[in-house]
């Protein structure tokens, strides 16, 4: 194995021989036999070792035997310990995600401020293919069955290619020493039963399966990539920024064949879970919604928009009193000043007559039947109509303040004034207000 | 089951109900419970059965009790005797890939005469599954793992979302007949293998394998479809039809990130096996080329090139001798004939001064080293420049006839004379020499 090490530095990855590098090194046989593989290569490392204080003095423990071992091989050794379970429990997401987004980090952070160039980890052909069969068992996206490539930025896998038979091997030739991990990773139990169970039978069928298994990986791998490609390419006429997030066209979706898929692409990121109700969107009524535990998605005329959830706190009603000057709610401050003529006018400054108000004055947000006198117009309108005329989004709709006067309404706030409060020539007292 | 069959056909199939359709029925016990399902559901069906010839008397007895069970259920029966083992090795394929070919196509051919509007096979979840795992095994390109479709332009496969434990039960339960298939087919060992031993284990881990494993299908299959539209997109920028075949434009090719894929699916249909071979021409030396059984691709400058293969029967060089009147060769016939002047000129006719031509004349392929006088010009030129600067592909050279006469090019055959050959002044006898 140490020859066909050798020859894959030499011919995939000549670069790793005149660079620093950092080995993630668990301790266990197979990081073991790349950190030996390394050093026999002479290259240049540095080995990093995560505690992540799991398994109590057994963690401890791994951690002394890295470290005695990174002083045999008279390399730099780094170590850190992560509260992982609490980490985990933060962001809520599984104690092995939170491992791995922290091994990441750290390693990144490790390779930057140390001037390595690159992170190796020790993954083989087996972890590959057993990751395969637990994200086909349990259901996956096409994400979870394209696997880990070789080389992806800055972090290398040269072991990728290797088998766990030939890796074990290595290390018995070799006499190394290394230390079993008795995790009990969720996984654990669906990891030995494909690895006893289903690989041998498979292996049987196909003795040269892992070879296959890693063409089909990427042949899946570049379909990935290709579908990328192809979504970054009709990005600019499918999404639009706006205020409150994302806005997907619809018209221009439902052109497009396989729109499920677009559509789970774009919104992987965003923590869905119920993926058919996502697609359903595509042909429900407006104002149908599908959250997500960060997001929702609200079908909204001919558009899709993603937004973040809001946190539901804060009241939805709130009163002004005649003697107060200004009122701090969510979006702003609404002020009202007494004032001796009309000033300039624009959206966000609207000038009533007090003696038409009935205060204490209630600024709320828009509910079913609410009705208004448009300024300038003759006769009442329905909000629901006024929203339609004027476009808004369904969060913009919930993001606007209604000024009150007790059942009537005195100003879409920041859009349009009520005509039966407007400043008349026999008006005695002119309030000005506003909100920002 | 019956109930939900009933349901499925309402909700996703409707249209079923009020037309002709043909059900492809071997016997065998998915089939025979497809063809009770409608029965029971009161739909217009007729019954098709293949026989493959492939069995012997067991053949003539699947076609026999299916006949019956069509007179019993007093629905029209249609049967075929297909020679499908001399039709695989007259096509150069496996017995299965044949039978699958005659079976649609005739399928198809009942469709249309007998006016049905669909055909409905009895594959089922586990089926799906089944050929997923066997494709995983084997190694496969991103087709052998998005499976088969619910419906697929005019087959329907109702059964594919049931499992084959309630396929069995139902027959169980209506004490249905059916026949064992003992067929050697190919895969059958290994079909066997995953049914009974990698298929229960995984089961095991995951008792919703199949509803998982079908949403995992619909990714890949909507993510091959998406990988097919993007490409459709791409084709006429990246693609040529040329006089050959196919030109692939390499400078637009390296642009796209992941571009053996898109290699991969623009040659899949052309029976390449060796695909790092296919891949590696990309930054291979012009001149290379790999070959499938039918095509061979060719490294052309900054293109590569498919095209068909060619026989290689016919010979390289013919004889051409001085009483001759004209030659049949590949391509065209050569013709000489004497004439008193120079009459109109054209890139496929030349007139010669005969007192110079050496007899017999030979016609062969160009060869290295290689050179001639180009009409008109002082000196001489390498053919392989001459080429180059007229930008001849590289099956084009290989097409082109050179006319000698000894040593010396007369003519670079439809494309450029020689000019120690030309018809001067003090020329006694003046010959035309044409070619098409």
């Amino acid at each position: 194995m140490e020859k066909e090490f050798k020859n894959l530095i030499k011919t995939r990855f000549p670069y790793l021989c005149n660079t620093r590098l950092l080995l993630a090194v668990s301790g266990g046989v197979d990081s073991m036999v790349l950190a030996c593989l390394c050093a026999h290569a002479h290259l240049d490392f540095s080995i990093a070792h995560c505690n992540f204080m799991l398994r109590g003095e057994e963690s401890d423990g791994d951690e002394s035997f890295v470290r005695n071992f990174a002083e045999q091989l008279e390399v730099p050794f780094f170590t850190q310990a992560f509260q992982t379970e609490k980490y985990a429990s933060e962001k809520g997401i599984s104690t092995q995600m939170a491992a791995r987004d922290l091994r990441y980090e750290w390693f990144e952070e490790l390779r930057k401020t140390n001037r390595h160039e690159y992170i190796l980890t020790a993954h083989h052909a087996n972890d590959n293919l057993e990751t395969f069969l637990i994200n086909l068992i349990r259901g996956t996206g096409p994400e979870g069955l394209s696997g880990i490539s070789e080389k992806n930025h800055k972090v290398i896998r040269p072991l990728l290619s290797f088998s766990r038979k030939e890796i074990e091997a290595y290390a018995a030739e070799n006499k190394l020493e290394w230390r079993e991990d008795s995790s009990n990773a969720s996984d654990k139990y669906m990891r030995n039963k494909i690895r006893h169970q289903l690989v041998p039978v498979m292996m049987e069928l196909n003795p040269q399966l892992l070879q296959s298994f890693a063409k089909t990986q990427d042949h899946l791998r570049e379909n990935m990539d290709l579908v990328e490609d192809y979504i970054s390419l009709l990005y600019p006429k499918l999404v639009q920024k706006d205020l409150y997030g994302y806005q997907i066209d619809l018209d221009f979706l439902k052109k497009i064949p396989s729109k499920n898929q677009i559509l789970y692409q774009l919104l992987k990121s965003f923590r869905f879970t119920e993926w058919d109700d996502v697609y359903n969107l595509v042909d429900a009524q407006s104002g149908k919604m599908v959250f997500s535990p960060t997001h929702r998605l609200i079908r909204d005329r001919e558009t899709l928009l993603l937004t973040e959830r809001r946190v539901k706190t804060g009241r939805k009603h709130y009163v002004f009193e005649e003697n107060e000057k200004f009122l701090m709610i969510p979006g702003g401050i609404l002020r009202v000043k007494p004032v001796s003529e009309i000033g300039e006018t624009a959206a966000n400054k609207i000038y009533v007559a007090r003696e038409k108000l009935n205060f204490p004055l209630v600024i709320r947000r828009w509910k079913k039947g609410d009705y208004f006198h448009p300024f300038g117009m003759k006769g009442k309108k329905k909000l629901k109509d006024y929203f339609r005329d004027e476009k808004f989004s369904i969060p913009e709709k919930e993001d606007t303040w209604i000024l009150c006067s007790g059942e009537e309404i005195v100003w879409i706030v920041n859009h349009r004034a009520d005509d039966r409060f407007k400043v008349e020539p026999e008006t005695r007292e002119i309030l000005q207000v506003s909100f920002g």
